[in-house]
């Protein structure tokens, strides 16, 4: 089938690529590498089955030709801001790359009668006031940082549009996903730290923040084996690890991957990372798991696969 | 205090706006006058405590002008669209006129430290999943009409905006609100055809859609009672009345009040009026109820009140 993959050199959205052209699909993909970087699909620049557009899907029209242009049987709609910490500071980045994004795809969809769509949305849009492991109905969802909100909204517009216009959407709430690629978060900033002083490691917060990570592989065969759902209207799945990794912990690998011994962890204090931030969360997964899937990597062999993976650059 | 209308020559903002100024209080009101009219605020010209702006707010540059001009201590966001019925053909509707409205106005409270806000939501993000009452915690929110996914989104960016820059946010669900200065929906709708066509009637779907009626003088009565909350954060409620009535029973009051007897009811069939309509819901309402208000008037009762209203002109 012919893809779309949005957000398509993303960290994320490439490794989708590798592999729906590895199962013999067609891709198109788009990105305006604010986040996606050219190198991420260098190696497919022959590839027969491959086309790309570099273009900001914000802009209604940019999406309109390419849906125009293209015969599409199913959108894989990746193209979001992923940098939480970077639009605490300016909630727009979430409001046109997060939200208008998906509502122009979603209109283009309508008007050139595409029927599949797959989503990432994000464990943020729960927000902080759910007790104990959140299950896909668990309310109330009230997200606390903007990029949460962004994505709340986008699955709001996916719902209505799905019910309208008889789409097959398949939604899954991704965790902290790691692996090769990676453009930002806790695992690359502490590499990156240590590689410019081998002594000292900033850790925003109290390094007791704790949540589950879940290895890029592992999210991709998840979406493999689940975006043939057949179904009319939206399935919502979490999607994750049982398992946890703390921040201190994640420092821990790194340094120990690294070689690196008797670091001094400097602690910004308080008991998260930064205002918006969930510290810690627990997913309900025993909705996936009844499709027959689990993650192959537990949170810690996945932060460990990881530093192994961007300090070789293994793209 | 200085309050801000939005939708202020709507059916329900000016009524609020009526209750706010004989509180004592000075408002200034925003309308683009596509729902909104100006005979809701002739009556209001020679006021002094009285402001009002003709413009777009979905135009980011008109929203910031006014917070920059005014000085506001309180924020009643009511503009949007308010006719699902309209918006089902035309999702740019919901997204313009109802959400990025409030997006714009989130991002001036912000810029110009205003920090009270209230917002008018809907049982239509609920959607149709949920079974039995539903309380403001329920899941999960799956909203069938763009009108619902406009609404949901809103109060998605409401809950991380009033996280991020301590914003004391009430929140509001209505159910269908009738009343004086009403402009669309199926008590008008039933009036205009009936005076049209004194014998026949064409009503949409069977007649068993059965729903909550809210009188607009409760809802008015229900913002004043609890708008003065304290804490920071958002507060949802959902407001309304525990009894319903179907439509087919609006018909029989429409009829009665204006002394049509033999009238012929013709049903275009289906449970529901247009796709997006969701056929029956029912509200828990115990959350304002503990807060020790309650509707005057029961649905009927809003019905019939409205009917009478209508009919007279009186605005």
């Amino acid at each position: 089938m012919k893809c779309f993959v949005t957000g398509g050199a993303g960290f994320i959205g490439s490794h989708l690529t590798d592999a729906l052209l590895k199962d013999g699909h067609s891709v198109v993909c788009a990105d305006n590498f604010l986040i996606g970087k050219p190198e991420n699909l260098a190696h497919l620049r022959n590839n027969n089955n491959f086309i790309f557009y570099e273009t900001d899907l914000a802009e209604k029209a940019n999406v309109n030709e390419i849906f125009k242009k293209e015969k599409f049987d199913y959108i894989f709609h990746l193209a979001a801001n992923s940098d939480i910490r970077e639009s605490a500071k300016n909630p727009e980045i979430e409001y046109k790359n997060t939200l208008l994004t998906t509502y122009n795809i979603l209109e283009c969809m309508k008007l050139y009668n595409v029927k599949r769509l797959f989503f990432s949305s994000t464990s943020a849009v729960y927000g902080e006031k759910i007790t104990g492991p959140m299950g896909e109905i668990s309310g109330p969802l009230e997200p606390i940082s903007y990029y949460g909100s962004a994505k709340l909204s986008a699955e709001a517009f996916i719902h209505s549009f799905s019910h309208m216009n008889d789409f097959s959407s398949l939604v899954f709430r991704f965790p902290n996903v790691i692996g090769s690629r990676l453009t930002h978060g806790v695992v690359y900033d502490f590499i990156a730290k240590l590689k410019k002083d081998k002594q000292n490691l900033e850790i925003l917060g109290d390094g007791t923040q704790v949540k589950p990570y879940l290895h890029v592989s592992d999210l991709i065969n998840a979406i493999s084996h689940l975006k043939n759902i057949e179904e009319t209207g939206v399935v919502i799945y979490n999607i994750g690890v049982e398992s946890k990794t703390s921040v201190t912990a994640i420092a821990d690998i790194v340094c120990n991957e690294m070689g690196l011994k008797n670091v001094n962890y400097n602690y910004t204090g308080g008991n998260i990372g930064w205002k918006g931030d969930v510290p810690t969360f627990e997913y309900d997964l025993q909705k996936i798991s009844t499709m027959g899937w689990s993650a192959k990597y537990t949170s810690d062999e996945a932060v460990r696969k990881t530093v192994k993976e961007v300090l070789t650059c293994k793209l």
